[in-house]
């Protein structure tokens, strides 16, 4: 049978929006109903799961997505934006280059961390005390890698986003607006990182996110998703910025240091 | 004088975050104050500025945040990020091709419709009558250029996002949120544009956009890039939706219309 | 200890390139040499290598550069590249979304290919036979994955660059200049393949130019850059022919198919 | 009239490459022969060109794609590359964040150096003096912008890449390969700017690689594309010796400069 118009009209259907001539429907709602009808991260949610949020769960993804939004110029993807946003490309090509190194390392975290703990979760679910499902799930998982994914960083002793965060989490709780498999397992992981060490391991900002959107219900890949989300906030803060400043071909140090750095011509374009 | 740690140090200074060990602060507020403090929208606004919204500039920005998230896949944004995420990337990698296309013709309007109508709000201030300015600007634009940024749309008669966006501009006009100079000089355009013609060339999404991030205070460049952050749920939203269907190497027309295709051997990699 | 400015050149240091100013040098080479006594193609090895390639190896390492240029404008590469460049970007912004694609799934069979084939060719080393080998890693790449890299092709039923390409790895094998421990494994993975098949499944383009690599000793992650650099050309080739047809925002379908699709009003920028 | 399934076919239309069931065509050649019967440079001439380029335009060709490939790793692609590969993307994501940085500043000075030398020759071409036209067209560049793009060196006082490209010009001139107006212009300007000044401004590797590029016929956005092809190798090579030494989330800075820098516990991942 020949291929026809609609096999291209099906390659290319979705349920996320439907546009036609005056009509534009996000998840089946017009968008006219939308505009002053939903807040921005209630339309984040329609759009990535189908239904509106109820407020407190459209509260508590809030507190996730503010929390991410940046971590100073030396974090890789800051560092990208700030020098993207000097070589002559639009502000959409600086974040693009910048929300691209978002990746395994820089925000796979709360991905890997989700992950972790749903494995802890689901263990805990059939009767295991969150304790010992912790304790061997962070052993399986110190066999593979020596980072543990979600727990201490490398500048803070105490991330300072885990506790606003983490009361959060607790209060849906109390309120029953998500169940606390997550927290329950995020918790018990520190506390296992913290037995017999001198200087705890407790949970950073990656971990307390994952921990919001898996009680929130997000698939994992969307935690990765989310804090693209939040991070092109900050991204977009910084390049800005440094347009502003007018640098032209910005390196990562500065020409002071470069040896036996010679004064500009006036002319130079760096190449 | 030789180069020291400390011009390393200014090399990257900013005001948009400080971050220290146990210390994170935006714009100098601490973290913990901005989680479940401020609004997502609140804090765009903040890392951007500097300084808070009020709640009615906050409600302002929402909306046109809202209204720019998607416009179906066959948007060139949306149609790279799908693509894009059958192509064995992550969701940051998807979302970055995607957010590199919203350039000066796709996401690109809002920022040059904010320039023009500025040029007409302008010259409104000097006393010029704004349907003058407006038609002095539009003539000059139009000697450049057969496109009219902000206006008219290959799909739709009216742009279904237009009244509600214009609505509540006007409502923040009225409130005093926002002094009116370039809903009136769209408005003045828009007139112009209606003028002994057939069909009406309506202010469009980009143009009502334009019309608030001018309002309320944004440099235009900035047009472009909140549009990055509004268009970037879409974006995620589709790559995941496309991630969920399972297909590999996605191309952008179905494999059933390449000639005499052959079934596949169940082992392919199109490369 | 304080840091210094050493740490700041030390966290940079590299052995690929030393800029000084008047100097440029590439893996200890003066540029001025460089240039007209070197091939684009043994640059590429120079620099990844840090030593020239013999004659032999140059033009084992073009073939392979060569054949992987460009599939057609369904390929999800070179569709990324032609919709991005109508929609106002710079030519080195549509290739960075195009060439962001090239990922596990569009170039990475490439990659995955060569481990597959070393791991053949590592157990062949060891005395055992290659069919035995190449049939137990078979079978164990299978039962992971329905998808063995390198093999078959969802077009082709022989790949059209498999023969001129694995006669030229025959030659450099035959003539030493490399060992053939890689071709041998691909050739006994292929008999395993066409074994009891009403239709073999040959090796494609990816595999044989993961011969190639191998066979030159390149690691596996650089069968996916060098098939980067690659692809680049043609994914620029057609980004500029897309670019000379002046379309704008390019969407995957044409717009006759869009339902009831209305005539431009010749102001249109579609977002 | 109903679209059709050829409107689809259409629109994908290329004259580039021709793939169909076991039939690969670059530009009217089968891959076939192209693989050991073209080299990698004539390859990328003929993807953009559409005909072959005879030997000594190949040989043009090459030396200025090798002069371009590396500038250490301070320039702000290498740098980009370097950091992005830390974040535990792909080698392609890498080289697409860093190519996405190649653009009016960073790259785009050879086109602008080759429509400023393209007017220089225009003028010569039609009986006036290259030197008035130089100065003509200098003074008018010079109103625009303080920058005279492909002129002058942040680090060199002449770029050593300037002499051995020149002269493979000189010889092709010579020899009747190419016309020789867009080196007359260059060293009409480059004369102009070392008139009556301490210290001269020659012409950059930008300003030679627009001579060669305009000399060989190619439009000014392909100098920016060829400028992408040639970067392209080093960017790969840095990334993947970043790889190689085990950095994840790189900065710009040694973590020895950050304040009060606190020893890792060994798990951190920054975000």
């Amino acid at each position: 049978m020949p291929p026809t118009v609609q096999d291209v009209a099906d390659w290319w259907a979705t349920a996320v929006s439907r546009v036609e001539p005056d009509v534009i429907e996000l998840r089946g709602r017009p968008v006219q109903e939308i505009i002053g009808g939903m807040s921005f991260v209630a339309v984040i949610w329609l759009l990535l799961r189908g239904e509106p949020p109820t407020p407190a769960q459209e509260k508590l993804l809030e507190v996730a997505l503010v929390s991410s939004v940046d971590h100073g110029p030396h974090a890789p993807s800051i560092a990208v934006a700030r020098i993207a946003a000097t070589c002559g490309i639009g502000l959409n090509n600086a974040v693009a280059s910048a929300v691209n190194t978002l990746g395994d390392v820089h925000g796979g975290a709360g991905e890997q961390c989700m992950r972790m703990l749903a494995e802890v979760a689901a263990r805990a679910e059939t009767g295991e005390p969150v304790e010992r499902a912790a304790s061997s799930v962070v052993a399986k998982w110190r066999a593979r890698s020596r980072y543990l994914p979600g727990y201490g960083h490398r500048f803070h002793t105490v991330d300072p986003r885990r506790d606003p965060l983490l009361r959060h989490v607790e209060e849906a709780v109390a309120d029953g607006t998500v169940a606390g498999g997550y927290l329950r397992a995020a918790v018990a992981v520190e506390q296992i990182l913290a037995t017999g060490r001198a200087r705890p391991v407790p949970i950073n900002v990656d971990g307390c996110t994952a921990v919001i959107y898996g009680e929130l219900g997000f698939a994992p890949p969307l935690a990765r998703g989310l804090f693209v989300l939040s991070r092109s906030v900050g991204i977009l803060a910084h390049a800005w910025e440094e347009t502003g400043q007018g640098r032209r071909n910005k390196g990562p140090i500065p020409p002071s240091i470069t040896p036996t750095y010679l004064p500009g011509s006036g002319h130079a374009l760096e190449t």
